[in-house]
């Protein structure tokens, strides 16, 4: 598997990037070529190629860890736009979604654990089984570029509709404590001093 | 308020960016020129100007909303590189803080309610007075453009440590239900089987 020919290799590409271009797009937002944000390139790649074309869609990462800033370099789905969420639910995969649709059909891709086992870098790095440093860098950043998506799984979904609503903020209003604006759902007191836990 | 001087307007910068440069790159990141992510910028800008010169700085971020889209384009912080964290309690604001020293000393910057009121349609926008539509899109951006850093409030804070503990995963096992590579300290089944909500 790891003797893939040149040729299939240097068409394997991250949407509009080559593999380097990514990695360096990858270094300059996430601020290391994390293994992690450069799997999620292929990840988000096939994810896109499997939607229906010209649909709206949003994103639902199941991890916190490096995944979130695959989407958010290559899809307009950002945190602060509201439509990457992160429902951290410690898997490594990612849902692409149609929003527009009642029923949120959409396209799951998650890292196969099975199908890692082929390539030995990689599948010590995702399970763990050496060290940051014991990690050949270059032979893990070379099996990944060379393994692109046959490490991955794809599955049809429907998002459950209460992952799927919109937050919507409502009347704002002035914390009587703080002075800051919140809203006025979250009650008589903004969140923050309901529970004034965030600082000393 | 409104009739500061040009000079005054053009000098004032979002870190290496000029305003109309920002506003550029907030499109391309976030989708448009959304004014909580305009303002943004230069709370971020204040806050870094403020922290102690050289020191490496985590973030939190008070709201979902915008926000933490000004930090990921503006600081090394991002939502997947664990640098950011998004900790919503409704307010518009932000902490940069020392994150190698124990005490977590940092900067809080925050939408002042008061002084925000010197800003028509600063002031619509941020406590959704007026409808999208009705708020005149280029004199809100005018005024967020002109009032610069002079809406925001600043202060000396100390995170409470259980918001600065890293995320550690532990060991990796396989979930025997979904066969996919999950935290072990999870339990024996992954998370996403044990809730089983995400998807119908």
């Amino acid at each position: 598997m790891c003797g893939e020919s040149a040729t299939r290799i240097s068409s394997m590409r991250i949407l509009g990037y080559s593999f380097e271009d990514y990695a360096e797009t990858v270094k300059n937002f996430h601020g290391s070529e994390a293994p992690g944000v450069l799997i999620g390139g292929f990840m988000v790649a096939l994810a896109v190629r499997k939607l229906p074309e010209g649909i709206l869609y949003d994103a639902i990462c199941e991890t916190r860890s490096c995944l979130p800033d695959s989407i958010q370099i290559l899809t307009p789905c950002t945190i602060g736009n509201g439509w990457l969420r992160v429902i951290h639910v410690g898997r490594y995969a990612i849902t692409l979604y149609d929003k527009e649709n009642d029923r949120h059909k959409g396209v799951r891709v998650f890292l196969d654990a099975q199908k890692v086992q082929a390539w030995p870098e990689i599948n010590a790095w995702f399970f763990k089984l050496k060290s940051s440093k014991e990690q050949g860098r270059p032979e893990l950043f070379q099996q990944i570029r060379e393994a692109g998506e046959s490490i991955l799984g794809i599955q049809q979904v429907r998002v459950q509709t209460q992952f799927t609503v919109k937050h919507h903020k409502g009347k704002i209003a002035v914390c009587p404590l703080c002075n800051e604006a919140y809203p006025a759902a979250d009650g008589e007191i903004c969140l923050a001093c309901q529970n004034n836990t965030l600082y000393v």
